[in-house]
């Protein structure tokens, strides 16, 4: 009879799929959120399984469409752009390719580094585009090697602008898209998904409309995934355009691009590049307001909104993809009237996923990393893989030396002055040190009227989860424990909760209270005969700069401190406080000291030399309360520390 | 700065150990016990570091002697002696070698096997015992070879009696246990811990005590890890064997062999083997009372006591080594009356954790098997190593077939004859069937005045946490709903609860509420309309014996039914519900009413037709309540299916 069940096994793994699924629904609203650890076996399936999802999901998406910017500060502002769109959920971003940019080398604003930033540090699926003409071979697998090796997995296969006019023809060279896709299948099989131009109105350069149509179904037949328009102003042209398509026996997904008018230039110069004509009914709108680019803006949000319902009505149209011109408001608006801007209102957890395919199944990080993401993740890039979800040896993970502070996607998002203005021009002792962490904690303007917006440690304002903490965070930091991290402890609440939810509907969230901070020797000898009092308590780790290591933690486990349970999943232990991992952390945090900060003085200067002598002998702390149930009681341990020294 | 850091980590890991642990304390209570999974990194560790760990904690253990029984029967007794014994705490326990008995081969009375099952299914330390006169080196490496093959890390290396009066020493051959040692460091270097025997009053056949001493100190020198000694009946004789080893320079543990007396014949053949001699106190004692049984036993335990008591108070001793005569009361009496019975009052984990090296990492399993652990351990044997604390490949874990249900520690520890009396002699429709579950579960005799104390899926009485279930589950079974399987929702009780604790104090544990039970397909139906209800709160998997399968899980992942929050940890999740396991796990719950109960009736008798019918035409059914903070929902599920059929 045992063998009579062998049949069984297939039997019902064909049948398991008709058993209706509760989280059908939730996962289709799997996006780019990159807030929350891997929950799904297929989280990271690929864009055209997604796509392929949404769709019949019945679940409408959106992508976005941003160009390499040409100065490195322009970087920075473009990856915080990334972080905040991406928080809409977008299904993908693509990345324009700039030839006259050096779009494959390794600078902070080529068309390559750009993508790789979107994919690894903002934790979006990302879509490198990619031009042929012009270029050898060699090149080309040149680029698609690097793209692959940094964790890229999507290309859209463009041909470029000829350089100049005279361009003709090479014999076997790349001279059309689809000589692109045909490189792309040949050299690395199915490992891209790859996108491809459609032209509603025909190419400009194509000999006519149906002429164009047989060229994109070339480029489809060569392996295209899937088609992206060029933009249009009339939903007739795309809905024409579609069914042209079809009718020659284009299947795939086509995404119509859309171009919210965001001013009289942008629209002349895009129209001129892309040999469109604006209909007469929107020239008759714009000419009359051309120098009043708020009504333009206005107009052109409307314009898309009406466009993009007519679209989305029609049922032909699952996705909208926008061309931002690396702007925020305009597409921001169109997409939130559209109702498709999926913001988690809950609080996001110290995480920042990334899309790299070797850290699909990472599920655990240390806690010291919380406002500091993109850093963990640079700092990890080598592993070669993450079994367990985690560091493969946590007795010894390997972390890359933080070298160079000045990784365009870990600046500061500050000018020097600006922070100056933060942190004090002038330092008079350990005590404005104290005010500083102080005005930080509670929103109020320093001494010289100026708000504390962000610290070395974390370039962002205080979460909403730390302002729950924040009449205790004053006082301790008012005192001397220079806060640096911290979470309240949590007892079951739902995973729905705005504040402190995370993950799934369905499921409970819990957490250990937990404090970190930097304080004087004096203080933590304090510390420590108040802490014998909570010896099963409180597990602490205490370490300075030199690695004097102090610590009640048992071997070198890592204790858990946020987990949630939810319907039909293992545990989620997003982090940890792992024993090892906080001697790598304190590396990077005390030379924050020095280099975000010390830094901004001159040398011998007496505020130089107060953060110096910080840096040099205080301790960084980590503190955590157990049981999760009763009241937190790391304020009590530091009011009895306090106490004790008085 | 960031190099200078280079040398504080091993600086600090050095410091490390000086800070205090919480855990010290607690992880010298580490025992045999086999109830909960990994906790440690270091549970684990050798059998000689663990010993050392015990004496530097200060903390006092014992071991047990067994030898392998005769006959089949007296396995399966034996088995159940270890997982009793087992419970009290045993740092390990040592099977002998019978040469006689064919000890290395598979039978299941093997001294090989024997060992194997303490090892692997009683997740008991074991020391198999060897000896290796008149063997051939060939024949000694291949037991050893095995023994390693089966996870046996621990080996008591004996010259054993040489055969016949004639015996004479064979050149190159192995003479004695010194050789056997030697061959052991030679072909396996330190893979095995070794132990020797020593013997306080000089082994018979030695020239001198001295002599024998200078032979023991051979042993040690050659590689042995530590000593046990014969049995001796007075104090003085261990502490003066104790000095006289140290005197020569043997500094190893040397672990005192205590034999309770437990009746005059078998003191009488122990002490004719072992040519010892009683001291007169003891015959003054023993030769008025060598008819009682009873009172010879409790002189025993008596004396044992005291003895041990002395052993203990002189500072000498660390651990006691009983020669149990695979008898149970007189050493476990003794033990308890030493303190060193160190049972655990609360309910075990449905875990039965195996000894093997390979499975030292695992850490979380299938709730079906929870009464069956040994059948889980058997079907999951072959697999290589447990990545990620289980299967390697969770969407296709291959579990072995359970091709034998007569694996002799897989048996029923009750005859045919008592099952027929619990199960009925004569079934007279499916509702006979309903009653025999339903006596199991209330513990009332059944019509015909036998207590049902097992049934096909779980060979012991209720436990205590599915007593807490007790009402609710008689109500049940009555109507048809056959339960096999069930916990309680617990939301956060401390880890030292009595009934629902598990794991180390200062700990909370969790459960979802579960219930698993075979039911009719008209049940079923009403079931699958009731469910639509709680569509969002509890996931369902049905299936019968040929494989049709429905549920609600989320594509295949595990849902975690037991977990528990640890000071200092990451979180513990011993148990999940895990959908492709369910399958396997299917076919065995099926196959048991056939191999366990239709078998008990004649071919064609209508008894068996009816077991027959329910497990052609039943299916198994397992629901949890992901709200685990609310009250269980899964009473009011089966209420709701019963009220519907009404």
């Amino acid at each position: 009879m045992v063998n009579e069940t062998q049949h069984t096994h297939s039997a019902s793994s064909s049948s398991r799929s008709d058993g209706g699924s509760s989280s059908g629904s939730e996962s289709s609203k799997d996006n780019s959120r990159c807030s929350t650890p891997v929950l799904d076996a297929d989280r990271h399936e690929r864009l055209r399984e997604k796509m392929r999802r949404r769709q019949d999901a019945g679940d409408k998406w959106f992508s976005l469409e941003f160009f390499p910017p040409r100065t490195a500060n322009a970087a920075v502002n473009l990856i915080s752009r990334f972080d905040r769109m991406g928080a809409g959920g977008p299904l993908f971003i693509d990345v324009t390719w700039h030839p006259a940019g050096d779009p494959g080398s390794d600078k902070e604003t080529s068309s390559m580094i750009i993508a790789n930033t979107a994919v690894n540090y903002c934790g979006l699926e990302t879509i490198l585009h990619m031009t042929c003409c012009n270029q050898t071979k060699d090149d080309i697998t040149g680029h698609l090697q690097k793209a692959k090796r940094l964790g890229l997995k999507n290309i859209m296969a463009l041909r470029g602008d000829p350089a100049g006019e005279e361009w003709e023809e090479e014999v076997d060279g790349f001279n059309y898209a689809v000589d692109l896709v045909k490189h792309i299948r040949n050299e690395f099989e199915d490992y891209f998904d790859i996108c491809v131009a459609g032209y509603p109105k025909g190419h400009p350069e194509a000999e006519s409309y149906e002429a164009d149509l047989r060229h994109l179904k070339e480029k489809v037949f060569a392996g295209a995934d899937f088609i992206i328009t060029q933009l249009f102003f009339r939903p007739e042209t795309f809905f024409k355009f579609m069914k042209d398509c079809q009718a020659i026996g284009i299947t795939c997904p086509i995404i119509p691009g859309i171009f919210p008018i965001q001013g009289y230039h942008s629209l002349r110069q895009l129209v001129k590049l892309s040999k469109l004509e604006v209909p007469q009914e929107i020239k008759d709108v714009i000419e009359p307001i051309k120098d009043n680019d708020a009504a333009i803006r206005n107009y052109g949000v409307e314009l898309a909104v009406s466009m993009c319902r007519e679209l989305l009505d029609s049922g032909m149209v699952h996705g909208l993809h926008f061309y931002t011109l690396n702007r925020e408001v305009a597409t921001t608006e169109v997409l939130k009237r559209l109702g498709l801007w999926k913001e988690d209102p809950r609080r996001p957890l110290p995480w920042a996923v990334s899309a790299h395919p070797k850290r699909r199944v990472e599920d655990v990080r240390p806690i010291f990393w919380a406002s500091r993401p993109k850093s963990y993740i640079y700092r990890t890039q080598e592993w070669d893989d993450f079994p367990n979800g985690r560091w493969g040896n946590s007795s010894s993970p390997a972390f890359g030396e933080l070298k160079d502070y000045y990784l365009f996607y870990l600046k500061s998002k500050s000018p020097r002055e600006e922070l100056l203005k933060m942190w004090g021009e002038e330092l008079t002792g350990e005590e404005s040190v104290f005010e500083v962490f102080t005005c930080y904690i509670t929103g109020e303007p320093n001494r010289n009227g100026y708000k504390v917006t962000c610290m070395p440690w974390n370039d962002d304002p205080l979460a909403t989860e730390t302002n729950l903490l924040k009449d205790q965070l004053e006082k301790v930091n008012r005192r001397g424990i220079l806060t640096i991290n911290s979470q309240p402890n949590i007892n079951g609440k739902p995973s729905t909760d705005p504040i402190v939810g995370w993950g799934p509907s369905g499921g409970y969230v819990f957490q250990k209270a937990y404090l970190e901070f930097f304080t004087s020797s004096e203080i933590v000898t304090a510390l420590l005969k108040v802490l014998k009092k909570y010896e099963l308590r409180v597990n602490y780790h205490i370490v300075n700069v030199k690695g004097q290591n102090i610590t009640n933690a048992p071997d070198l486990q890592p204790n858990a401190v946020t987990w949630g349970i939810f319907p039909g999943r293992e545990i989620i232990q997003p982090t940890v406080v792992d024993p090892v991992s906080f001697l790598s952390w304190k590396d990077e945090a005390f030379a924050l000291w020095i280099e975000q900060w010390a830094k901004l003085y001159e040398e011998e200067s007496p505020s130089r030399m107060i953060i110096q002598y910080i840096h040099d002998n205080y301790y960084l702390v980590n503190l955590v309360d157990n049981d999760f149930p009763l009241e937190n009681c790391l304020w009590q341990v530091v009011e009895d520390t306090f106490e004790l020294l008085n």
